[in-house]
């Protein structure tokens, strides 16, 4: 495209993001402006053909594997995004009015009800990561030459999140990434740390392994230029750190504080308008498409594999080996499986994966933020990711847990050594709040297994599971309860030991269904009969169980190792609410200690001495 | 001391920290032995003076303002942490026999528990941070001469939130603190991504503006030379990188792989013994005093101040603007009062504070994780932080804040703009889990007030609550309910509404306060009289009003802007569960998406008109 028409392009760009902001009321118009010349340059300022065009897609078949991808990781850009898209026909501009309203997809942030968005963005510091997955996915799994963009702001380079990212990136060799920072100077209440030392950005990204360029964002020629050296680079994701003003292009609000997230009201738009001048609305332009006769290499299988043995009922196994070998067993017919890992896959037995499937193991360090974007990003792009790390450590990642809720992706999470009976490690190291946290999620689904067997089966039922499905796998060895071709299926349950005169019933989850067990044979001993389910599905919960435990014995003992709130006890007190029914509810409730598994299990009243203890009081 | 002091002294502290690992069966006793030198440099290898000693400490007086702090953000290499201690005559060396055990102080990770350590520690990449913590306390508000070390693995250089830290420690040119990087090369699973290479760390400490040295960890004389330097360095933090050995001093553990988090046995241990040869186990080293005739400068308060007015019942008001001014008052009568926040100022109305106290308020930028963890050094230094963001953006922080359950401080944690209420910027900035994840914390308590006068009294009545405090705050204008003279007591309710007739209580917090109040309205037009529950507090929570509410009426409707999992349902379903009573929940159940405030609320089932439909529904 001619320099001259990409002017008039960012002249209706423009005018499309004031207008539309007006007439919504709110929005970003300033951090909207200050990028339109990065982003009509990406998108039209390229060459012609597959090879020298910077941003290749098919807007007619979006999901076509080897498109480019784009992150608006600031998506409070979205205005600029949506403008974009109309530009380039992917959307009518009439829909450009519908900004932020109730039925619109052009929400105040982009989310995946709008088709063109790669993730859902608006929590910043997590684009980076998120393309650093899709360009994994494309470099590593698919084997194309597929590439992908992500627009950053300057104000979230403060967020640790990035830096994770640009070190993983270095160290993967992504030369298919390639950021585009837009530092406009002006964060949301002023000043950013580095205002417009563009230097000092570049000095960090060199300093972590990435080819950096410095450019004037508003330059056209220098925009090309950089892309051009990018989408050349051989080794090395780039960093494209361009200088520009926040409003750029109506003068009134040029690099001034103050206008962060404000829309011009009408008065000023027309100001605004008149000094961008008249527009051509017909005006378009034409995506390139992709190299579409690449085949999609997609790691291999292994269908010829066998199996390795169960365990049998009554031996010891640890349930994390369990997930190791679910896993193999999984990745040997599902060619989308991908494994991640922060740093602990000899503890999470994640490891198992990395010796079978090397090419589909993505070690990602101690960066659990950058782990669950990166997953989310090659779940955008088809695959299946189990990302792995202990339960505790969950809790760094939690919002970028809480965004893919809004990108509609298919993730299994898994937390292994959690709660007390981790023992020696200490409170740091203890998921005791991570049910809470997953259940807490739209349409997630959160299983603890209680032995080996039912952990290695739920690995890979977990597959077939859509939205974000969790994991939580037990350290420790213990008695395997299940023979190999039990079910376990999401939502039910397992009753373990029953009978018509129950008096009490345990309902457990995790490794405390063993000191259920121990318990109910003390209590057998003294003539107590109960009846011992492993609650092993948490969410969806198998209500059936709940109401016929109520209906034919009307107490129970909860006992879970996990604190009060949001875990199994919640669970049930939910469904059952309004309801009369005798319970106790045993759980961590006094901050834990170091010591071995059994003294922690004590000490938090959760071991079988507690529960024999409970079932007593409910029988007197 | 003479150098050959230090080299008995460090076969000492290899010597128990093999003995006290392998007595314990468990531990990290090669992520220890790699920083020996550089910690047994720190305490005894200075000089004489609190002017060229590196760190200063009077063991006799711990809560001594001006004693220099030290961090060991690898926590696990806790047995160095506490030989050294034991070294510096601050414990008898025979508690180190019970590392490990129930009823020790000495756990696997540092908690507070033992009374040197500063924080606790266990999940890494937080060290730094809260070393930012405490050096600002020193040098920006008690005005001391004080310094903080930091001691870091290399692993958890991968954590973004040390380049969180870096960024923010270089933009407040915190001088007095000292990180030291044990860089041996060796992760839990195998090697770092950075391996040996110190000077890649060097330029990525240099890049972020510190003053960055390289030595050789094990060079004690490299090591007095670097620590001078770094003492003397007059704005910059510094930051040591030491290419050092893990294992080192026992041969055939030495930078080989596979011995992260391994005790060794009996035999092992003797061997290694038998290496390191004879110790004196009498040998102690005295640490330097700081100077202890220096006087605090704690912040001045402004008790003349006038407090702005209250505003009137029944005017809009925006609650946000409660929190703002609560601050102000807070702030004119308690010095330890200050306020940090992520860049969104403008919107908490944190900045109200920016302006009347400006050396008490921290900007802390986009970077949430930093944030919570320098709070944490704060408060750990006697200040009562109030840290602010949104909601939705204190799940970035989650795993800092759940650490700080073990850390004994007082936090109180503020999140504005809860809720789908917050309308067109869509569902990424939404908190709707925030309330189940503080309300799962030990010891932690919860409120959500409904106008600007609770608001603001609220936040004043947080500043004398023990532990982790959360405090939701409405963003919208709404009708002010209460009066300036009311009371708001942790642990009680407000009834809006009340007559002997009441047919269904409808029980809220926060904004649908006002939806349910407007049901109330018109139902009574219908002829239905309900009662109306303000519930503020949700942790701890009035409980006898909801047995009032069951004994009374037995019929109740709860409302909240929140998940179904872990909010006021919750709450009460878990009070109340075993009982017999009728409830409807409303809550935010499907995702949600850009629009109007009520629209948004209609779309949940969560404004006037849902409440009315269920209460209807209660009394047919």
């Amino acid at each position: 495209m001619h320099k001259e028409q990409l002017t008039e392009i960012n002249k209706l760009l423009r005018t499309w993001i004031l207008t539309m902001t007006t007439e919504a009321g709110s929005g970003h118009p300033t951090s909207s402006l200050s990028a339109v010349e990065l982003m009509s340059t990406l998108f039209f300022g390229g060459g012609n053909g597959a090879s020298d065009a910077f941003f290749r897609f098919d807007k007619d078949d979006i999901d076509y594997f080897a498109n480019d991808r784009l992150i608006f990781s600031k998506g409070h850009a979205s205005p600029l995004f949506y403008a974009l898209w109309a530009c380039a026909d992917g959307i009518e501009a009439d829909e450009l009015h519908t900004l932020r309203k109730i039925d619109s997809r052009l929400e105040g942030h982009p989310t995946v009800r709008f088709p063109f968005t790669e993730a859902a963005t608006g929590s910043l510091g997590q684009g980076l990561s998120i393309g650093l997955g899709t360009a994994l996915a494309q470099k590593k799994l698919d084997g194309s030459t597929a590439r992908t963009w992500v627009l950053l702001g300057d104000s979230e380079m403060a967020e640790g999140q990035v830096w994770e990212a640009m070190a993983v990136a270095c160290h993967y060799e992504v030369n298919n990434l390639i950021a585009v920072v837009d530092v406009n100077r002006l964060g949301q209440r002023g000043e950013t740390m580095l205002g417009h030392h563009v230097d000092v950005y570049a000095e960090r990204a060199r300093a972590f392994g990435w080819n950096a360029l410095i450019v004037d964002g508003h330059d056209v020629d220098a925009i090309i230029q950089a892309y051009g050296e990018a989408i050349h680079e051989q080794k090395r994701p780039t960093m494209i750190i361009a200088q520009t003003i926040k409003g750029k292009g109506v003068s009134f609000i040029e690099d001034k504080n103050g206008w962060h997230g404000k829309a011009l009201n009408r008065e000023e738009l027309a100001t605004a308008l008149a000094e961008i001048g008249n527009v051509d609305f017909q005006l378009r332009g034409r995506l390139v498409l992709p190299d579409k006769t690449q085949k999609r290499t997609l790691r291999q299988t292994d269908t010829a594999k066998q199996p390795t043995a169960m365990p049998s009922v009554g031996t010891m196994h640890a349930p994390r080996n369990g997930y190791g070998e679910g896993l193999c067993d999984l990745m040997s017919v599902d060619a989308r499986v991908v494994v991640l890992d922060a740093e602990v896959s000899n503890s999470t037995r994640a490891d198992f994966v990395k010796k079978a499937y090397p090419d589909r193991f993505f070690e990602m360090y101690i960066a659990e933020q950058n782990m669950a974007s990166v997953a989310l990003g090659m779940a955008r792009r088809g695959y299946k990711p189990y990302l792995s790390t202990f339960a505790a450590f969950f809790s760094r990642c939690d919002d970028q847990v809480r965004m893919a809720q809004f990108s509609d992706v298919d993730l299994v999470c898994v937390g292994t050594h959690p709660g007390v009976s981790i023992g020696a490690d200490g409170a740091s190291q203890m998921g005791l709040a991570d049910v809470a946290f997953f259940r807490a999620l739209l349409g997630s689904s959160v299983v603890a297994p209680a032995d080996a067997v039912s952990t290695r089966l739920l690995t890979q039922t977990l597959s077939a599971s859509s939205g974000i499905s969790y994991l939580r796998v037990i350290r420790e060895e213990v008695s395997t309860l299940y023979d190999a071709h039990e079910q376990f299926p999401l939502g039910g349950s397992k009753t373990l030991l029953q009978s018509a005169q129950d008096d009490v019933a345990i309902i457990a989850s995790g490794i405390v269904v063993h000191e259920a067990m121990r318990a109910a044979k003390d209590l057998k001993e003294q003539g107590v009969s109960v009846r011992v389910i492993d609650a092993y599905s948490l969410k969806p919960f198998d209500s059936a169980m709940l109401y016929n435990v109520v209906k034919q014995i009307g107490k129970m003992v909860i006992v879970e190792d996990h604190y009060a709130e949001g875990g199994l006890g919640a669970i049930i007190k939910d469904i059952l609410s309004g309801t009369s029914y005798e319970l106790r509810h045993l759980c961590v409730r006094d901050v834990p200690r170091s010591g071995h598994m059994q003294e922690l299990l004590a000490y938090e009243k959760i071991d079988a001495h507690a529960i024999t203890q409970a079932v007593q009081e409910m029988v007197q």
